[in-house]
């Protein structure tokens, strides 16, 4: 399959329903494929549950015929903040000449208690959440253990924030453009969660973003997509300091791409927290085990580095509307093989990877795309 | 594709969590198979959102991961009361090898207002659950233009609720089993929603179902399968007193599958009211236009008619444990079509359908089945 059009809306914290910056993102996508709403075959919509937001309107997919005017078949499908990622690889399997995919979220009008409590019941319930455990604690566990193990340490972390930082400064729709944090303002934020400080966590926005797959040529192709998943309860698996899911969706993709991590120009990679970001470098196959943190420290994943990641900002400092994520990835790295990223262009990317997750590693979307 | 195996758990009120009827669901159409999870290479999960059962675990795609001791993709895919039929109709297009596709749900132990609210939310929001437009009231403003459109009356639809309370009677599996409802009973039952009354309306139970969809060879062939949506304004429609959605389905369907609905020897159809049974005779071509009465007067669509329509009881007198429904058609077509009912085996069953609505009309999908 070929990605034909993307598109994508601000993030930021606006005040519109969720479907408004799914439909924005959708003409924006329609635009850029030069494509009406009647060439679409089908759509996909990645959303979480409007319950969260005490929205009263549940049937999303009705509510996208009715804004589409399309009787068209419609699924949604929420898989937390894989969203975006799955949508897609489930519209590259669905066997459509051409797909919508589309999400729009709007996760800032909720109050924080609601917020947290909804993403927290992202989490197992019989026992992590009985004790509290959030997803900054839940994550900051498995740093605490990869640490231990590999003797990577909070400066690591802090300069992968800086990083994306750096980049979403770039960014025209990401939420800190042309607003600089400095690698001091990254060290001395809040502790959230000890050792984790605010500024290693991802940022709360509303926003929507949307791409057309389809079986025509165009001048971005899809030559890996996989999913994989794994165990709720982050202790009960079988790996503790990385992400089981992200090897396997990782392995496949690069397995029907026929390439190796190596070859990979520019990534988007999950930083949800900046330490999934170091340590998926590794599940990714960027790194070997334990040593994810050199690439940070020695300005490879830098902009102007070998292997640049994240160069809208990431999560981070574009912005983390949930489902919508997955697919301001793929928007993300379509652009930069297009060429069209203006000041944060990557030099000469012609393979591109997308890397999405869902809970802590509970599911796992990667995409590898090409420059034909 | 073919459907290896089917499972089903008894509909009932009984209080377990909503993956522990998926669970035991699955169990049996893995039984029923003769396969291992093992075997399955993809999940595809029917299930509304658990926000409304208090339920504080919103990550169903990484729970089944756990459940099933399995890192295989896994996709959830809520469309309201239609769930079941689109994750079949999804998993039939996914492209693999052995599919599950699988629903729990635990509907009745949420406090009646909770229930009412959270499914009235499946609806347009802002002109008609304003109005007080519960999915009853929604469904008898259809009727009440077909009534005086086709001179159809309650008469047909007390025969519609008595001919599928006499066959759940003879199903072990269905809420009303042994327990005979009669034609006095449906009649004098309480008013619901003007001309409505009780006996018209679907019951909400828990269960779960699920079904095995392969491309290994089996006694039962899916020869069509399609999936159509319409607007979320039912009085927005081009068509008032039926649902578009339900026609386009069916005709594509009946495309896929080359034949005509008269070749059909059994139905189960989306009774979530008596009226919506009736008129879908119509959209799915078993009657013309406005003759849909004449089916059940005459009783082409007993047990021991023509075309019998919910030998299963249906989801007015079986149950209606939304996402669950539309698996639970596929288990008694599947069924049918093997000669396994028992007391209610339809004679010389070949080809069936099965027909699951989302909303009032909103989203519907369609599946043909045949005996190989």
């Amino acid at each position: 399959m070929y990605i034909k059009g993307v598109g994508m809306t601000k993030f930021d914290y606006s005040d519109k329903p969720w479907w408004q910056f799914a439909y924005e993102a959708s003409l924006e996508a329609l635009g850029d494929a030069k494509m009406k709403i009647s060439d679409i075959e089908a759509i996909v919509l990645a959303a979480v549950s409007s319950a969260a937001g005490g929205e009263h309107q549940t049937h999303k997919v009705s509510l996208l015929s009715d804004l589409f005017k399309t009787n068209v078949p419609i699924i949604e499908l929420p898989s937390v903040c894989a969203g975006g990622g799955v949508a897609t690889w489930v519209a590259n399997r669905l066997g459509y000449k051409n797909v919508l995919v589309v999400s729009g979220e709007k996760l800032v009008d909720n109050p924080s208690e609601v917020t947290t409590d909804w993403i927290l019941s992202a989490s197992e319930r019989a026992i992590e959440q009985t004790e509290g455990m959030l997803f900054p604690v839940q994550n900051v566990l498995v740093w605490q253990q990869y640490m231990e193990k590999y003797g990577a340490t909070m400066d690591d972390l802090a300069l992968v924030a800086f990083k994306n930082h750096q980049n979403a400064v770039l960014n025209p729709k990401a939420y800190y453009y042309q607003r600089p944090v400095s690698l001091g303002d990254i060290k001395r934020s809040p502790v959230v969660a000890s050792p984790f400080r605010l500024m290693d966590c991802s940022l709360s926005v509303n926003g929507g973003a949307a791409a057309i797959l389809s079986t025509e040529k165009s001048d971005v192709e899809i030559i890996g997509s996989a999913m994989a998943t794994d165990y709720l309860l982050t202790f009960g698996r079988e790996i503790i300091t990385h992400f089981k899911a992200t090897r396997i969706a990782a392995e496949q993709a690069f397995g029907q791409a026929k390439i190796k991590p190596q070859q990979i120009d520019v990534a988007e990679v999950h930083d949800a927290f900046t330490s999934v970001e170091l340590f998926s470098y590794e599940d990714l196959g960027f790194a070997p085990i334990g040593k994810g943190a050199e690439l940070i420290r020695k300005g490879k994943v830098n902009l102007d580095g070998e292997l640049p990641v994240n160069p809208s900002g990431g999560l981070k400092a574009k912005g983390h509307p949930i489902s919508a994520t997955g697919l301001a990835q793929i928007y993300e790295i379509a652009n930069q093989l297009r060429g069209r990223c203006q000041d944060r262009q990557v030099k000469n990317a012609k393979i591109g990877l997308c890397h999405n997750i869902g809970g802590a590693g509970g599911s796992v979307a990667c995409h590898i795309l090409k420059k034909t």
